[in-house]
């Protein structure tokens, strides 16, 4: 690969984060078509049910496709979806060279997109700057490949870990400039998630504002004895609303119902519901990256259930003391060695907070 | 102040920092001598007792100091104290110009030694890098401005804010990396301080082991009821130990000063020591920055006394979860506007760890 490549890649990558907020349940994927060392068309993939970004890129093109070399950040379709088949389009245009950062994930069509190309002549490459597409798409890549949601949860703390004073009191413990960015990550995910305490003690309204943006994650609480209130401020704004619950009985259902929510009844586990099944129900619905707001109970939970993936902390630089609420709810550890090892990914300064970023190892 | 006289100071600045292990109980203090361009001499505080910046910087330079411009970063003194005036020193090399970053912090002697040049015709210019300055030597100014040490207090902690397990187990919770920073922190200290809890639980040594470094700072212990057994090792190694108490029987101080250790006895505040006293006791003994690693007790006990100066935080990306041992025991909250604020001066990644410093705002 030449540093042209490179640069046509990372182009190519950029257009793809325009995505973000809008492709769902579809990846962000963009795409660079050059030709004699010029850029002749590109594009990205905006909104499920439209084009994809090869197409987009191809009509910018025109004639100028013939020939030319695609830089596409996933793998192209080849097969019936919502739109027709990339591969067939590419073909059509002319490409001669096909470089992709990485192969579909989904084992059953993974290399099928490239191998068509290839076996139609044109010169194949995959893997450039793979490691930058595979973190547009986590949530994608993890439900292809492993049929479970990305379930990112994010917790505000002071510097001491503590989330809430013991009152649960936890307005404003960060600052505007923390919560707007809290805004620019409910805006990418699928869905929005919260337990019952924090909605019982926030009554928080779960949803996306940002002037920019169109799409309304989905909203799911999880409630185990349903005891969300119809008067719930979530339940009145527009979007879908989930509710998994162990209630089995529909007539406790009516009135959540009738405020347009839908009720999932889920099996229990523990205290709560099985968090395996809730992600399995997400799955189904096609939901890629979880975005989670809850207390030291779900987080706890998810922690314990392995369906914790990537963890946002907020860090206020500020002091609550012990008698404040803790950020993880975990049974007590009899030695050092049983600690939840985990690597930063990302620190930042958010305003007068920290943002740390932090994967499971 | 021109570019050229910044680049001088800044090389001074750096020269002083050469002394950060040894200078105790005096300042941090580097000077260059500048003559046509040149530095004709340069010098630097090494360790109490011998030659001050100025002389050592006016030696090197000999003749050429004769109409030179003197860098340095504290305002020279103009008083005997275990050495002869610099003042004098640099009035009989014949020096044409003073540059001092800062003023000395002693009210009772601020400015005398740059008016006793200006008087005596020498240019004299004050206030260049003197935030750079200042951070040289927190302690010596707090204890010559407010009559106190500078409190540095030491903690690791996990994610979620908990310094050990709830059985006390703390060991090892941050990586080789941090702890050898420990080391860089304990070693520009007067006194490394710990609380009894910390002792008992531990039984740290408080030295410094790092190979460069010859001076061993005071060790203190806060023990209101003195249970510091003999036989800890801290009380075993080369160099001073202190041990602050309530119990004034002097019969219970004899197997304990049979170690070397000297007792004082305290006044009581609360549960604990007045650690205001101790802090006076500490100031009386000329300690500039006292290093504390200590639990939430102790820690608590400083922040709420008004003590706590500066918190250095080493974070390992770890889970603890709720039952582990909180960074600070305080009184419940009633709300969130009782929280105490700090300000973050500096984040890091140190290993694994990272490590933040936090002021008091």
């Amino acid at each position: 690969m030449s540093p042209d490549d490179h640069r046509y890649m990372a182009r190519a990558l950029t257009l793809a984060r325009r995505g973000l907020y809008g492709t769902d349940p579809n990846p962000r994927v963009g795409c660079v078509l050059v030709d004699n060392g010029a850029i002749v068309g590109e594009g990205w993939h905006e909104r499920a049910g439209e084009a994809h970004a090869e197409v987009i890129a191809l009509e910018a093109a025109g004639d100028r496709a013939r020939g030319a070399t695609a830089y596409v950040t996933l793998e192209p379709c080849c097969h019936h979806g919502r739109t027709a088949p990339c591969t067939d389009a590419l073909l059509h245009a002319g490409i001669g060279r096909m470089v992709a950062a990485m192969p579909d994930p989904n084992p059953q069509v993974a290399g099928k997109g490239l191998k068509q190309l290839r076996d139609a002549g044109v010169v194949v490459d995959c893997g450039l700057l793979e490691a930058e597409a595979r973190a547009l798409n986590p949530g994608f890549i993890q439900r292809m490949t492993q049929g479970r949601p990305f379930v990112r949860v994010k917790l505000a703390m002071s510097l001491d870990g503590r989330t809430a004073l013991a009152s649960g009191e936890s307005r404003w413990l960060t600052g505007e400039a923390a919560r707007q960015d809290v805004q620019r990550l409910r805006a990418r995910a699928s869905a929005i998630l919260t337990g019952i305490g924090t909605l019982l003690a926030d009554d928080p309204n779960l949803n996306v504002r940002l002037p920019e943006v169109e799409r309304q994650p989905l909203r799911v609480i999880l409630d185990t004895t349903l005891r969300t209130p119809p008067t719930a401020q979530t339940l009145r704004l527009p979007g879908s609303v989930l509710i998994f619950t162990a209630v089995a009985d529909a007539a406790l259902h009516a009135p959540l119902r009738a405020t347009g929510a839908e009720i999932v009844v889920t099996p229990r586990a523990g205290q709560g519901l099985n968090l395996r099944a809730v992600m399995a129900e997400l799955t189904r619905r096609e939901c890629n990256e979880i975005h989670v707001e809850c207390g030291p109970t779900l987080a706890g939970a998810l922690l314990q259930a392995g369906l914790l993936d990537e963890l946002v902390v907020y860090m206020a630089p500020v002091l609550l003391g012990d008698k404040a609420r803790g950020l993880f709810q975990l049974p007590e550890l009899a030695r050092m060695s049983e600690r939840t090892a985990l690597e930063v990914v990302e620190t930042r300064a958010v305003g007068k907070d920290w943002r740390l970023t932090l994967r499971l190892r």
